[in-house]
């Protein structure tokens, strides 16, 4: 199986399809290719998130903002798992997700395009780690292992005696703001309210628990806080964006 | 083979691929992940009229305003089809469509999160019908035969020796407008003019048949009569939305 | 393998997944079901530049905005691969890249919808192709070879001792702008500056290489010349749209 992520939109995920069904036989997934173009911080969140409800597979990820320049390419053991993508840390949250990680610089060789890495360096990569075998492929020689890669990880939270600050990691789709927040400190206060940015509003197990249009607190199906409105948007009620600092007290 | 469906947009429905593919070992094919957010009526519409299109299959549902209360979770057999998702109505139509229902509730088990039954409650039971398959998951003692589940139809239409007054279903993506007035009360009508709340269209059998921006009355790929505009769009023509009444005479 | 193209938007595709799965047993893949509504020539430039990295297969094109009228449906056997889809020449420019053209008719039958012949007439004939084999399709007797089709071609370049006159072919989603000039003319020019419709850009290998918001002419992953902004959109910075001239000098 192999999986693809990207900020692609579309129809450039295609040239990628096929060159993988190419050069290998598998159950191609997507994951998303509508990401937030050339953002390495909020795809590293969700595919953290994401890939390890999945089964061992190669995972192609393409977020990839540097792509001509000399950023290496890389593929990364993870458990059980192959990861593939550009040099700019986005691999690294979902592979340290995933198990311990060994890494490897793929060789960026003529003709690629300057422009395409996708299509002309990861996917040809992506489908040789399928074809030798997520467990076996760092023994082929096209890989050469590297302790040399630009790193990520996201900020944790502070926890103090009065409350909690932390940071939005991200805003999904629906408006809903996921912080770095573990859900855990909203335990034994559920249904309570919280002050949130200096100013409160009631914590509940679900969207539907407040009335449509009212904020709430939740914990969120990644297991961290989440702010948002019911049938509305979080982000614009609470007023926060990816970064901003959210201050949490009881 | 399991379809998927939902309002979740992106990245969310990837979890639920990733839980299936770890549970079981089939075919994925995506109906849509765009049906409009919480709108349980323009969901069951299109899988009424898509999923009889498919051979025998799992069919995952997840339009789901009310995740995290107490609204149950459903697994129909259909036919030769199974149907799973919550019990808002939105299974109901197209499991008719696809032959008898038989319906049973799917337990919600703790660690399941508030907020993504789909990825936590639908998509492991989906997996599970699958591997015990569609024929016999219903002997299967997690699932509990219920006879109590929210029912829900679409309004027939009234027809009148002058005319017939019905309402719009859905409007699609080009801007056709559904209704569900059976296409038969056209035939003989073709090439005719119809007046439609009031004002007069040409009927005709496709887009093409008339000029660029003119409006027409046509029976659409559902056999249903639609209200539409070659290249433009028929609800802004026709000022109707979704539950307008649309009364024709002849 | 069967691969899906189409500008329906959502969820009408699915019910071509639906219909070719009933048919056939095979790995459908999507190239793209966004393409600009109705736009033959922007879906058979994509197509084009897709297709060719793809291993044999079938292709189901449904860019068709006379459905309904008495355009004819066409097979036609390229290479090792197949394409089916309307008579309006969508599907000539990816045949010729794919290899020889033979082309056939297929019949249209009742009962078939006047408005979704890529469900009623594309999708069956797509997997009846793939149920007799791409190489031998052509001898059942329910496709009729033919000559007279809809032919469709791409403009050439004028490459003079100055410089170059081309048009842009298409506007990809990031707003950079794909023209119909060959890379090669970029030879022995790449870090110096061109003059485009009279204003200088610097050439560049890859985005990255200028600053953010700055303007660039590369070669593209298609190999032809394209104008784009770092992180922006050639497309407003150099004020051109498909179909636009271009005029380079040197």
């Amino acid at each position: 199986m192999i999986t693809l992520s990207s900020d692609f939109g579309s129809p450039y995920p295609a040239a990628m399809r096929g060159v993988l069904l190419s050069d290998t036989t598998t159950q191609l997934v997507d994951i998303a290719h509508d990401f937030p173009r050339q953002d390495v911080r909020t795809a590293a969140f969700w595919l953290r998130e994401i890939l390890p409800y999945f089964p061992p597979a190669v995972h192609l990820v393409v977020i990839d903002p540097t792509v001509g320049t000399d950023r290496r390419a890389l593929a990364i053991k993870a458990g059980e798992h192959a990861l593939v993508g550009p040099d700019n840390g986005v691999l690294i949250p979902p592979a340290r997700a995933l198990g311990d990680l060994e890494v490897f610089e793929i060789p960026i060789e003529d003709p690629a395009s300057s422009t395409f890495h996708g299509r002309d360096v990861f996917a040809p990569a992506a489908a040789r780690i399928h074809e030798l075998g997520r467990a076996s492929f760092p023994d082929d020689s096209a890989f050469r292992e590297t302790t040399d890669y630009e790193d990520f990880a996201f900020p944790d939270p502070e926890i103090t005696a009065e409350g909690v600050r932390g940071e939005v990691l991200v805003v999904d789709g629906f408006g809903n703001v996921i912080t770095n927040i573990p859900g855990e400190v909203l335990q034994g206060r559920m249904g309570a309210s919280v002050a949130v940015n200096g100013d409160t509003a009631p914590t509940a197990r679900s969207y539907a628990m407040v009335a449509p249009g009212e904020r709430l607190v939740t914990i969120g199906s990644h297991a961290n806080v989440e702010l948002a409105v019911n049938q509305g948007r979080g982000d614009e009620a609470f007023g926060v964006n990816p970064g901003s600092t959210i201050e949490m007290t009881w």
